[in-house]
Order: C-alpha cells, then structure tokens, then sequence
C-alpha cells in the first residue's frame, strides 16, 4: 500500500450548511450528486451525508458522537498570526473554537475548532515542519 | 484558509499495534514521543492515543464509537486489482473488511476496511479521476 491519502470524507448532518462553512473559508466545492467535492492539494476533501456514507462502508449509521469523533485534521500555516485569523474566521462561518490558539509543547502555536458536524480542525503554525510553497508539508528526519 | 489539509491524526487505542498495522502494508513510521508520524504524499498521517488527541484538542475523551466514527479516508489505486491485493493486505494484518470489493455506480471497483482501531479506509479504482505518477489526486472538472 502506497503511503498516501486521496480522499478525506466527512459524514455530515447537513449537506448545504457543511458546504456553505467550508466555501465560506475559501475552499471551492463542486456538487456531485449527494456529495461536494474540494480538491485540496494534492487530495480531496469530500462532504457527504453520514448515513450514506456509512452505508457505502458497510457500517451502521450512527449518530454523530457528543464530542470527539476520533479523527483530527490540521492545517499548518506559515505564520502564528494565520492561526489567529483562521480561528476567528472559522468561528464567524459557524465552527466552534475548542482550544484557543496558544503556544505548543513543541515550540509552535495552534488552536482547534469543530466544524459544523463536529469534524475536529486544528491550525497549526510548527517551525520543525516545512511547508513548500505549494502547501506539501515535509516531516523532518527525527532520527527515529 | 487555503484548501488543503497537512495533517491527519487518527485516535488509537494501543499505539503499537496501530503502528505496526501500518508498518506491515507497507508505510514507514517515525515515532515522535507518544505519537507516530507517517509522511503520506503531502501530507502526514499521525497516531496517537485517543485520550490525549481529544485533550490535545480541547474535547472529552469518548470511547470508540462501536462502528462509523464519521470520517473515512479513502486510496485510489491505479488498476482494480490492486483493491482485491490491498484488501487482502490489510485483513492479513488485522483490519476488518465491511465492504468487500465491488462494482461501484459510478463505473468503478472499490472496497472498505477498518484499521484495527475502527477507522475505515476506502480502496478504489476510479477511472473518473486522474492519479498523477506522485500519487497526487485530480478532481475533473464536473462542471458543477
């Protein structure tokens, strides 16, 4: 298995909302049947109602956990100010900040949010990471 | 916010089991104090305990969903052989296939499994998007 990820889907309650967050940060949609689709990189971020998408895993629906669904995403940024103007601008388009952004462990500066399906987005300004120009992030060797 | 994701983090319940699954089909780890960085493309695929994920992210620890966590992460593979091979793969190395490999409506042959820590993969082959040599994922455009 190649080490890669081509798709990220998300189960959400409520397609047009789900889609109006994320275009409301930005991020282009196209409506493909009961789904929108975001080329995001070199990947795509996926929306789609969670009943059918557990459906079409073979899995019971089941109701959106109170919470932590178990799964983060990140974005890391190129500046600590990002962070702050990302948080806030999620917050305004209807996520729901659950750690304001503040100094890491690891010399760097996040703060997460839930998007409006409680999908969990952390922002991340990290020095030890290289983000290329094109938005690739590069892990560091750490000798381990 | 620009469209792309840098990080996916995944909650696991017992790190090295969660590491060596991905070890055995194929992806080299570095582990990094209580997590495990996987590079993923552009990206990275990050274990790491689910209680201290959730704390990390400002939300209550919740036990595993017994089955759909809401979030599925999907490879595109180049040929539909390669379904049947990773499925196989990864159920040699202690995943659970829900959805066995199958004709999908849109014209191509895709199957699911879970990791060992409940967190679903899709496998597909989809003549309908461009896989670059890279491993990249193109969207077409739908026109939508």
């Amino acid at each position: 298995m190649e080490p890669r990820i081509s798709l990220v889907t998300l189960g959400v309650d409520d397609l047009p909302r789900a889609r109006g967050f994320y275009e409301a940060l930005g991020w282009r949609g196209q409506a493909v049947q009961d789904t929108v689709f975001f080329q995001a990189g070199g990947l795509a971020l996926v929306l789609w109602s969670r009943e059918l998408l557990a459906a079409d895993s073979g899995l019971e629906a089941a109701p959106a956990p109170h919470g932590f669904d178990g799964v983060v995403l990140a974005q890391n940024v190129r500046y600590p100010a990002e962070v702050d103007a990302l948080l806030a601008a999620a917050k305004d388009a209807g996520a729901t900040v659950t750690k304001p952004a503040g100094k890491t462990f690891y010399g760097g500066y996040a703060g997460t949010f839930l998007d409006p399906d409680g999908h969990a987005w952390e922002i991340a300004w990290n020095p030890g990471f290289t983000l290329a120009e094109d938005g690739t992030l590069v892990l560091p060797d750490f000798g381990a």
